[in-house]
């Protein structure tokens, strides 16, 4: 198995059986990297173990999680699942397009993750804010309700097939930087709003977390390098600096 | 509805729950005739319409029968599905050229069937020799074990992505902002190199084309709308505000 074939991250799961189901999907399609944030039954589970007709001893390594932001810290490229269009500003994939995207970037040694939410609710939009972009399935309108480990199934098979028609050696892609991963972005992300806090840019506690979501989102979309990041720091550093005017 | 669309053949199915969860995968996917040979358990089946999510009710018509041959007898073309060689002369189908030939059929106004054995056991040698074809999924060799509803989504999937015509590139969704010009994006550069310049930022002044031209390529790959130049704008007119801690 590829190390940095995408990592599958359930937010919020409520049943096992989902959980063990998507396993036994992934391991169907060769994906091995299960991250679960916050699983409501807990971990480990009989129901998943049940459900997972042997993939989590096959070779799904699962991997717990309280937040998101540290289940995506490592990844470079994040994309989400989510039926729904939302008031924000992201790329849309196509299964099919998503699965390109994400194969191109496990060629050129860069991690990346699905992230899909709970049974009922699905992606909340602060974890949306996170990605890179998101993923839509192309269903039937009039009946989009899709299960989780459904779902699952659906954005492995997509990138194993594509997977499949791809290069087999990794390109080495020289005179780049490196994406930067989502933990440097939530580093930055982090400092800006306590800068930003200090600088009273936040008039209303009430607008405050949908401002955070949309500054998280700004810098999620912008597709950093590390050099990019760094920059970024760099120039917060300067503006916050006296003006030496 | 297309009435000639691909029927879905369950024969022997055990766990009415499989049966739910492939009527709401074959809603997903646009199709709505399911046939259930003999089922374990009786029918209807509560955990069944559970499992289903509402697709028994809005659009999945099931139709019971006692033996697979007069499940397909008005079907001009059928596929089984299959992981396993069978000693027997047979056409192999991947999903994908499956799915050609399944809406090729419909076009010609064929009805058409796909057929998926019990759980445990997959399709018998009797029901494999009733079909002009066979099915394989490209499943990791090392683990093909699909649950039922799982098999029967990837097949539905298959058919309903060779339906469609899909679009190639990632679209961005602009929500409510369109995206920034690049006099936008100059002005803003503009004020954050002077701002920058004013804080002390380029330490050398035989360094500084150079950085200035980084700064200037970080914000134009950004994909910046003009909603994020402002929020951009406000960022910096707040950093350069006396700190008020």
């Amino acid at each position: 198995m590829n190390p940095v074939s995408p990592a599958i991250v359930l937010i919020d799961p409520q049943l096992g059986e989902n959980i063990g189901m998507a396993a036994r999907a992934m391991l169907n399609c060769g994906l091995t990297d299960l991250r679960l944030v916050r699983p409501r039954d807990g971990w480990p589970s009989q129901s998943a173990e049940r459900a997972a007709s042997g993939a989590l001893e096959k070779g799904v390594m699962t991997t717990l999680f309280d937040t998101t932001e540290s289940a995506v810290a490592n990844c470079h490229f994040v994309l989400g699942t989510t039926a729904r269009p939302r008031d924000m500003i992201k790329d849309v994939y196509t299964a099919s397009t998503a699965a390109k995207t994400l194969n191109q970037a496990t060629l050129d040694r860069k991690k990346t993750a699905i992230l899909f939410g709970a049974e009922r609710s699905g992606l909340q939009n602060e974890d949306i804010a996170r990605t890179n972009g998101i993923i839509t399935m192309p269903l039937n309108p009039d009946f989009t309700s899709l299960n989780l480990s459904q779902a699952v199934l659906l954005v492995s098979y997509e990138w194993m097939i594509t997977h499949q028609e791809m290069p087999v050696d990794p390109v080495t892609v020289t005179g780049k930087t490196d994406s930067a991963t989502h933990h440097d972005l939530s580093i930055f992300t982090h400092r800006l709003i306590a800068e930003l806090s200090a600088h009273s840019f936040f008039r209303s506690d009430q607008l405050r977390p949908t401002i955070e979501r949309n500054l998280i989102n700004m810098v999620s979309r912008m597709n950093l390098t590390q050099q990019d990041t760094q920059t970024l720091h760099g120039i917060v550093s300067a503006l916050i600096s006296r003006n030496n005017d």
